[in-house]
């Protein structure tokens, strides 16, 4: 197995709690939690997408820090994890790179807490990626991404679901599963 | 499937980056993102222990916002998911808890990043709580529990693994993983 897995973090076009289209701000956490799960699984790369200048220089800033930076010197373990980190304007510069990289436009599967019809279970989307397919994962911040991401996405994956009716989990933690899920050994 | 699966995160004793033990401080997300991982997979508490009193102060503080303060009210959902958060000194605490509530002592399994000799699989953790036993998951910060939390438990779960030989995973994103591989359906 050689997967060719990449993970876009929005945070734009996005919801807000209202369900208006937001850009919203950049949480460090995100950043460190999805780039070490993603070198624990393998992942390619993480574009942190940001339309926002001043946001765009802080993710650079934080990636720089444990790269380049005094971070990497004291934590290597984190280095690595934030190598994986490309900052970048929007969904459709990720998609470039990906294709760059892979030398064929990427499966892009975007994610959701809702339930949505026609979505694209785990055991589908293990399958593409294990064929060695490059497959781009789409992570939404704030409320989720915006019902217009899913219109250009070729799959929308299916929920994580939990035990009963509360799935309000963090883009931290569903990111986490769903990549155990789709590479994972089970234990 | 009625699980009783707590869950406690211990900031003391654990590892600083020289192996040596420490009490760490309180990391806000871990509060929440673990709180919301619990709430959906239906755990019964959220132990979080620190024998710091400014710290469990500042825990209570954080709880306090979002379960009887404006928080709750502007996000009903991260209530439910921090109502499931007690705060308390010690492992001893959160077992003296844990043993009331279910009524008896629970299966006690220490959780880290390392390979132990006689770890215990998934496959075999699951069966302990879909039996309905009462289980209790340890979860350590910083670099990870001591050792003496381990000589304490009835089993160390084996390590989440992912693809390769890196497995750097924030407590956030391990402990997210865990519950969904001990009580989620796979998609």
């Amino acid at each position: 197995m050689n997967p060719r897995l990449y993970l876009c973090l929005l945070h734009h076009p996005v919801k807000g709690r209202a369900g208006e289209t937001i850009a919203s701000a950049v949480t460090n956490l995100d950043l460190h939690d999805m780039a070490r799960a993603g070198a624990t699984y393998g992942v390619r790369r993480l574009y942190v997408a940001t339309p926002l200048e001043n946001q765009a220089v802080l993710c650079r800033r934080i990636v720089a820090h444990w790269t380049t930076g005094r971070g990497g010197e004291s934590n290597p373990s984190r280095k690595k994890a934030l190598e994986l980190v490309t900052v970048c304007a929007d969904l459709d510069a990720a998609l470039g790179d990906v294709a760059r990289d892979a030398g064929e436009r990427p499966f892009v599967a975007a994610t959701g807490a809702a339930a949505r019809a026609g979505a694209m279970g785990y055991g589908e989307l293990r399958d593409i990626v294990r064929t060695g397919s490059p497959v781009l994962l789409v992570f939404g911040t704030a409320w989720g991404l915006a019902e217009e991401v899913f219109g250009r996405a070729d799959a929308a994956l299916a929920p994580v679901r939990g035990v009963g009716e509360y799935n309000h989990l963090s883009v931290r933690s569903a990111a986490s599963i769903i990549l155990d899920r789709l590479l994972g050994e089970g234990g």
